[in-house]
């Protein structure tokens, strides 16, 4: 087979190929448009869900009773806040950036950044959080043989099991803005069918 | 455009579409198999650094003197000696099949089995290596508190090091066996030109 011979490739299922990405919706076919949609409303469900679980783990870690010890007199509870208000904010906007996309058809920023822009913060901050709540595990396994630690030992270990779940959805969504990057590397376009 | 009209594509590189996947290395092209080979030697480099982090991460962190505390006196580093043992184990495991596909131009596995296996192992590992050495590192730094801790501290704080390199290694082969999972996806091929 010549380098030339592409042409007459049986490939299992037909595929399209988007001649320019940034065109209006218009020159988009109906399948390949309809599965985009599913694939953003997919990736919207997981941002949410992580957004909603590391936010409710930095409320469960800072709100702590007077007179108990505080998260910021440990090392690695403040990993874990620092770690998880970072995923909070990161979340928010990548659903402000999802739901514009599924609006609008189209990226906030130029296609090819925004495809690797998401998909480096998505791995980097999902290696991030699991490191902070692993952390967070040792500390608060520590934090028991403490006779004094008793509301406090508890909310702890909500906050990082809180944490380890929002980490579930960020590497999720990492899997899928992945499949987006080598979909954009191999046909150029983050369309895929 | 139609749902038929992907022969008129102007894609930027001319796309090589290997009918067979599984046919004798003479069917493919020699600017794929080029490029594969490569891939496959990088692929193969990463393995060893990982394997020769990971194996040297054990080694440090159970070579201790006698009298002083040793590794399975704490439950983090039982975790960082369990994570480090079967990443060594996987990248011995994985180096073979590099070789054994370098050298045979076919996977040990079927084609698609080995993609997955590859690519959801290396994300599992990934993530324990990187959970075990954060508790590691925050026992580490609790130990430093201890005032009978001398060199048993700078051999786990070494082993904890060693470990992350290992990590390093082991993340930038999953992007790689990820690339191969959804070029074999989009494709039907782990072959990408």
């Amino acid at each position: 087979m010549t380098r030339n011979g592409g042409v007459e490739s049986p490939s299992p299922r037909p595929r399209i190929h988007q001649t320019h990405p940034h065109d209006t919706p218009h020159f988009h076919s109906t399948v390949s448009e309809r599965k985009l949609r599913r694939f953003n409303y997919l990736i919207f469900i997981f941002r949410l869900a992580a957004f909603c679980f590391a936010l409710s783990a930095v409320v469960f870690m800072i709100a702590t009773k007077s007179g108990s010890p505080r998260w910021y007199d440990f090392g690695a509870f403040r990993f874990v806040i620092a770690a998880n208000v970072i995923v909070t904010l990161y979340s928010l906007f990548e659903m402000v950036a999802s739901a514009w996309e599924i609006s609008r058809g189209s990226t906030i920023f130029p296609e090819c950044w925004q495809v690797w822009f998401d998909f480096g913060h998505d791995q980097v901050f999902a290696y991030l959080l699991l490191s902070a709540d692993s952390a967070g595990t040792e500390m608060a396994r520590q934090l028991r043989g403490i006779a004094t630690c008793n509301a406090f030992c508890i909310q702890s270990d909500i906050s990082v099991a809180l944490g380890f779940a929002g980490f579930l959805f960020l590497m999720i969504s990492s899997l899928l803005s992945g499949f987006r990057v080598v979909s954009f590397i191999l046909n150029g376009s983050r369309f895929h069918v």
